[in-house]
């Protein structure tokens, strides 16, 4: 089998309002996407077309973010917006601030991210439900896929199959125990979160145990090599995943979520 | 820019003592992997080459892994080898047994492996010292090619660099928050394991604080999308990340491990 990875260029800096797919469409030109693909997209362009920034100029710290960012050696500010977006703080130490955010992920500084702000004084936060965020972007491709061929007056080819690629939001996320980061997948529509291989069994015959494949994490991780982390590439288009995708947006990716009963490690 | 992966056809069952460069370089016929690629491997036809096999029938479980097989509902032999090849117990619930590994790793099961076994009354561990693995499979890759080279009696294509490929030995592992599993780099050689943008700076000038990538992780975690489960597809050749690629054997993966002392989550 073969998968393969390339960054689509041209996709401009993203403004609250923007029409998201739009711009993505427009930068694939005569190469729309289709319903074989799937478009990687970094949740920061997400964001920020959605709105989801966090001007600092008018947060006013409470006295926990106050200590945390003290301990911390952070601005008190950024710290009370990442309590605003959390549920849980699971640790704070070595300058990182972990915790359980409003979607259920655990990460560091709730996803907070001041490296790719608009403006100096706000912050990128996370998309309010990015699962709803990766289907709406997904029928909006759909939407503009159509009107396009109907505007050149011709129908889709028949080689493509009907419904819009996959929508994968992708996020950048510490691991406990190993150093540097991965992406991960925080939304999802129409990409099979995980391909569950338990109780299957091998080319030998052997029963699978405990085979539960994180594909869509898997694809999130691959997408950012395929990135220089210099250049503005948010979005990346994967090709060769197509046994993964469905017609249905499906559970997104909060099925990846370990839930809190099941969680070792608070 | 873009990246690729594809399966190596043609591996067959690995046996104790096979030279297994010479088996992927046979597999790979007449396009013999180079040195702008990535052989991504999984670990268990590395286990197997090497021997690192533990037969069942000689093992004595001890106390502790009775206790543990019996609260677990596992086999007591088999938890006896992952203590054997374990330095501490991290959690031991669900019928998980996570342990700290030899070689550092943490994991489920200390990498044990029923299920791509040899024999039903075997497991599969872990080699020795992956990284090592890696360097020798590396070096091995590199001399068979040459050798090659010189029986077909023409210099290599100039086109070419001149080290072999870069060796990425994987395993599957859990994540403490996730569910399912990605693959992640337990021994490399030639590949750099991380990239550091930490004090570097974006597109648009701000610092990037904590970008810090997790390069081997992401390459191991992508070969494994394009992989079938239930097929012997142990090797995946990686295109497109030849600026990630070192004449020299470099860290290994031992790099992408956090050391004990910044472990929050023991």
């Amino acid at each position: 089998m073969r998968v393969s990875l390339r960054t689509l260029r041209g996709i401009p800096d993203v403004q609250p309002g923007d029409d998201l797919a739009g711009l993505i469409l427009e930068a694939a030109g005569d190469a729309p996407p289709n319903g074989t693909q799937v478009l990687a997209i970094a949740h920061t362009v997400v964001s920020k077309a959605e709105g989801a920034i966090a001007p600092l100029a008018g947060v006013r710290p409470g006295k926990r973010a106050l200590a945390l960012a003290a301990e911390q050696g952070k601005d008190p500010r950024v710290v009370q917006v990442v309590l605003d977006e959390s549920t849980e703080v699971l640790r704070a130490q070595n300058g990182v601030i972990i915790t359980r955010t409003r979607q259920g992920l655990v990460c560091a500084n709730a996803g907070v991210d001041a490296s790719n702000a608009p403006r100096a004084d706000s912050v990128v936060v996370l998309p309010r439900d990015p699962d709803a965020s990766a289907r709406s972007l997904r029928a909006r491709v759909g939407e503009l896929t159509a009107a396009r061929a109907t505007v050149r007056a011709r129908a889709p080819s028949p080689a493509r199959v009907a419904h819009p690629p996959a929508i994968l939001i992708t996020d950048t996320f510490g691991r406990a125990w190993r150093h540097g980061q991965t992406d991960v997948a925080i939304g999802l529509a129409g990409l099979a979160p995980l391909d569950d291989w338990r109780g299957r069994r091998d080319a030998s015959g052997t029963r699978l145990h405990a085979t539960w494949l994180a594909i869509a994490d898997a694809a999130a991780a691959a997408a950012d090599l395929a990135r220089a982390k210099d250049s503005r590439e948010p979005v990346v288009v994967i090709d060769g995943l197509r046994r993964f995708i469905t017609v249905e947006d499906g559970p997104g990716a909060a099925a990846l979520i370990r839930p809190l009963d099941e969680d070792l490690f608070r």
